[in-house]
């Protein structure tokens, strides 16, 4: 259930602002990058410490810093002290149990998100934080690993054509979320393919295996929906904020995330029903076999056991059972045993049992 | 699962605006047809480019272009450069996996609708995007393929007569709005249909291909549903709006259809609400169906098991048994039997098994 | 399914305000009669044709014309070319299968409501359009037949005393929508008995049929919350309507009728719950029934099935059988048998299973 | 279900404000008392007649009167016309299947509660109406029959000492509403009392008149929750209501029974979902029962059937049966027959069914 | 159930503001103590009796005093006088059945709240009050009985460092609540572990044992989400609230507690869908277990109850029965038997029963 939640106990007592990361120890250092682009210029670098970045704060009108990774305490820090980042945002940066929420403080705007990848191999679904923060001028963005969502954003600002050159740090902002969004259906696609095969699989032959996974799937989309469910709230403040930060003609691509949000919901919801309907079908399946073998069981049970139990009067040996001694009585009985199959076959029949 | 959503993975990673249409593979070329009308002309037109249509803009009051098929990019593009649309919006023509959706562009509105009809030979629904964008003096509707549903608008227009001729682009909108909700309630007589006939099978004589039918009406409603329910909003957002592209009159008309689609997804509620009740049906005609077979088998075992048990003791060839001597043993047994047998077909009686 | 929706199809493609009759075919001549009244005089009159009815208007303060039967379409469309009523409004008085709903024209109030009668031979709720208009100083009442609801508020009216005849147009309205949602608790009353049988019966002897009956009065109660739902809507809005032609001591009036629509909600809300609550005791008490049945099997067959083996054993004709020939051996045996029939029995108590 | 909803059909076709008393039929004489104090003075007695209290109104700033029992409709009559009380008020009084309410006619505010009582017999909730009117100076509080809810308010006014005697009319209604739904409380208790003994039963030894039990509870609950949810209104409209009637001081009190009301709400929502809960554990606990009973049959019959039919076999009865004359074929047999048994024993070990 | 509320009964009929101690009895002395601190001073101290307190009221900006225990009375009444409390606030004091909430009496804000802690004996939560009156220049907590949760806060203020000792009443207030909603989430992780549990236990080795399991848990989060359900409200309204008592800088860390709040309840929620999904899962895995064994059942019972009835046959004692005098009946026999074997043993294995 830990995926459902952060384990928090680290850190109850603390007071507000510290900085402990709460997530998986990680041992790799955390990689700076740092994009800074006008419409005609373009500065792509690798930074070593994130005191280089800062620099490049006043040249360009935009300047995104990417971090990767949010174990290193300092680093967070030291950006925090420069660009005067309020504490309780920094602590939302390191403790990544956050919900997905934006806030407004007047200077920045600080957005989290969940970015979401399935892991094949376990077979789930793992969320992971994505902070960023808006300021005039720049963009920061925090994920807690390496990863490829923003790549595509990347290769988009370095072709010199294309909207995002002419546009400020809003509108890469719109580029970012868009891209977390994008990488939802990717996986909504995954689930729904699990989904169909599930379907088959229940309809041509479901297996106690099938159970186990409609119950996995039902799980995963639980925890899906949780991360995803307050997005709506986010792109939605976001649009009818009042802020400086963001120009009216970005609001309009900001719709267009919002809708598509509303979008990824409607199909988890979608998909969320459809998996309850395959629970319910498996269970009548289940009980539409059992049925079935219980009339096989009772169909036999209900000709043979008569019929054994005239076999075992004539298997007495009384001495005095004049049927015994009578010529014809064994084909007799044969053609008794074959009257009373004859007629329990045709009430079965009758019943639709056969 | 991939008509619950459009996949849109090819997609990701690309600028907005950009034109990639996303639907199923054509070769057909795409069609362009033309009306102009005012309330004494018409002109009809079947055009082979889209330039051609851009000379008739400014002449009669309504003109109306349709595009059958939106598959070829650079035909959107044009549309797209010629009437100022934004590149959101062309995007969202020919990416048909959008929710039912209005934007006000201030020239022009944006309409997204969803075309439900129903294959017969899949036996499911099928759901195609109808894009309509309302000017001043225009209206173009693109449609994913030919249909037949805007054909009685055009009828309607043909005739002199009708209040279609005395108005304007936006009664043209509802017209075109009407039809497409107008048409959900064929589906919908079909759905009924479906659900009266699995309910009678049900009633009468349910077997396990009910239970799947249930199922997958169930999950068509679901579909259905989910391309429906937005539409309410759309409807009611272009009444509330405060746009000059539509006037006051034409309010009452699509406060109309707005009843219309509330109507449309009430029917959908009930419809869901009595498949539920009919899989709760199933269910439970399955348990007792269950129940009388149990019945059978344990009368038949509770009688005949005993009895046979004591045919089996004097089966025994045990050279000391005195009953085997006397000369009444095998009458007074058959009283015996028949003793036991009648006592516990009193007591089924009584307890109401019989 | 489909008293769910009206059959549309038919109207598919025509323009709006067209007058098509939606609804049972009908031969009956429609009748029209007419009220005309103020505090001191009255006149009530039936009409052969409606132009007759027209001259009454600006006579007494209250013109009450009601129309039983709306398969005449000219009937309809005289009344719509006098009254100066907009065409949606007459195309929704024929079209039946409107929802409840009322809808403001400044000059007159147009309100749709539901009439619940219970067919007792089909054992089904029915439902009938009553289409109202409010002018200022006429009513019109438009009923799909001739029904006895409003015969109370005549009556009424014809008593020289009671606050109706001191009242004008907008009290009448009320008087009418109060006789239409009064009558709402005679159908509950009955379906409330229905339901009180039913309970009894599950609680004392279920049947298949009862399962039945359950599932039918719950399908009749999801159609009867369709119709009534929306009422709720349509009283708030005239309460809250800001019309002239609804006075304020009047609204107080409207006020109690909402009250009583709220409850008829209630009750039916409270209705379906007892009714799923219904169906687990029936699917729960089957359970039930089953383990019963499968105890009494059980309890026989492991009693009986291991001693009949030992009968079964000797039976066998082996030539060298040491017991067969001990002159004790049938006695013992039978202790034996005796022995064990008691460890299963006493097993069986502890259990609790008998 | 009677106790759903009122019977109203003998009602049905009156104007409204005639008062007919619905309700059971009573043959008592109604009891109207009353109560009159301020600060320093108090004044009780019981009347004979309604007409005595009114000579009392203008003296202390308090006057009480309580009517105990409503099916006397002259003495409503009067104080309607004495305190100008609307005809529709008068009607609500006496006609007792109303929902908790409040009116404000801006000289008086009527308020309807519900009074919730046990009937330990019938095993079930009992709902009689409260109506009350909040005049500038006087208090007129209507109970179906004499109740002792109020007696504690009485007694609170007795002592000289206590808010209640500084305040005016306005906090002796809270007083009242306050002692409506304190008694709450003890329903709720008595509930939670029989669910928890109903839990216990279930956990260590379900029987069939278990469920019953549950069934039944839930019913009452859903009956109480109907009687109890309009009253967060009721009481959330006094304390937003701009009334002269209740002073700004009271509102803080009517805010605590406002609190309690959630409370009692929330309880009962908790209360439905632990039985919902107690109906799932049944019904597994019955299929649990069920799936132990099932085993053991199988083990029984799968390991006795197989041997009885070898025994079966050696007591046929062919001349030519070489096994019959060997010598050591029984030992052999009983050999083979005992690691049958022991091979189906292990494999049912295996199987975890022992 | 008493765990889901308080019994009141004892407190019916009382004014309001009467205070009668509403819980455990408790022999225990009520315990004082008081923080007393500035930026740079701090004075910590035990106090004997409550009026020890008041002296330090007006020294330092922010005084707390923390109440452990509210048994008696006398405190709390002199607690009242001093502070000029609403005898409303000191009644939900000590009655501690209350539902969070937040009162705000222009001098002071009353906040109530629930401390939740995990009864490892029982298996079961705990919930026990905590009541805060924010004024001026003190907080007073009240405390149902000594717990370490605000022990870290305490910690924090001793430090000289930190926030905490920079700011104002609001802001120690801010910390108080954080503190409570902080535990929830080790409650939180308490559960999850135990529903990962659960899921495990059920997936491999399912016992009646896990269904108890399952329905305790799923009660213990009705509980637990009774209780935090409202504290939403509570913060919610303390951030809108337009109190002097509470600054800006500071509605941006009780922001994050909201944030948290509601963390906890998405979790909650998640929790009871998986518990839901669990007893579903519990359920088809015994129909599936059923399955199993009833197919053991009827496949021995199937192949061997024919068998027997033929080896009955010729187990009969009949003098003239031809089969019995043949020299190869037996071996005859025998094939017959072993094809009837094969025959049932294939036609399982076509049904996939084996």
């Amino acid at each position: 259930m830990s995926r459902f939640y952060k384990k928090t106990s680290r850190k109850t007592g603390l007071s507000p602002g510290s900085l402990i990361y709460i997530g998986k120890e990680k041992r790799e250092k955390v990689k700076i990058s740092l994009i800074n682009y006008d419409k005609e210029q373009i500065l792509e670098k690798k930074l070593r410490s994130i005191e280089e970045a800062f620099a490049y704060e006043d040249t360009l009108p935009v300047t995104w810093i990417n971090i990767d990774g949010i174990h290193q305490i300092d680093i967070i820090e030291k950006i925090g002290k420069h660009f005067k980042i309020h504490p309780l945002v920094l602590e939302d940066i390191v403790h990544t149990g956050q919900r997905p929420k934006t806030e407004d403080y007047e200077d920045y705007i600080f957005i989290v998100l969940k970015m979401i990848s399935f892991d094949d191999q376990k077979n789930h679904i793992l969320s992971e934080q994505v902070s960023l923060i808006l300021g005039r001028h720049y963009i920061i963005s925090f994920q807690e690993q390496e990863g490829d969502v923003f790549q595509y954003v990347r290769e988009r600002i370095r072709k010199t054509k294309g909207r995002i050159r002419d546009s400020y740090c809003d509108y890469l902002i719109y580029a970012l979320i868009d891209a977390v969004v994008d990488h939802y259906f990717i996986i909504l696609e995954k689930m729904g393919e699990k989904i169909e095969f599930l379907e088959e699989e229940l309809l041509e032959n479901p297996k106690p295996h099938t159970l186990e996974n409609i119950h996995h799937l039902k799980r995963e989309m639980i925890l899906f929906r949780k991360q995803v469910w307050p997005l709506r709230e986010v792109l939605n403040s976001l649009i009818k904020d009042e802020t400086e930060l963001i120009h009216e003609a970005t609001k309009l691509f900001l719709r267009d995330v919002y809708d598509h949000t509303v979008q990824v919901m409607d199909t988890i919801e979608s998909f969320r029903d459809v998996l309850s309907g395959l629970l319910d079908l498996y269970l009548s399946t289940i009980s539409n076999r059992m049925n079935e073998v219980m009339k096989v069981l009772t169909i036999i049970a209900t000709i043979f056991i008569p019929l054994t139990f005239i076999a075992g009067i004539y298997g007495m040996n009384f001495k005095f059972m004049p049927e015994l001694e009578w010529k014809y009585s064994y084909p007799i009985l044969w053609v008794i045993l074959i009257i009373i199959f004859l007629f329990m076959f045709i009430r079965f029949k009758k019943k639709k049992w056969l």
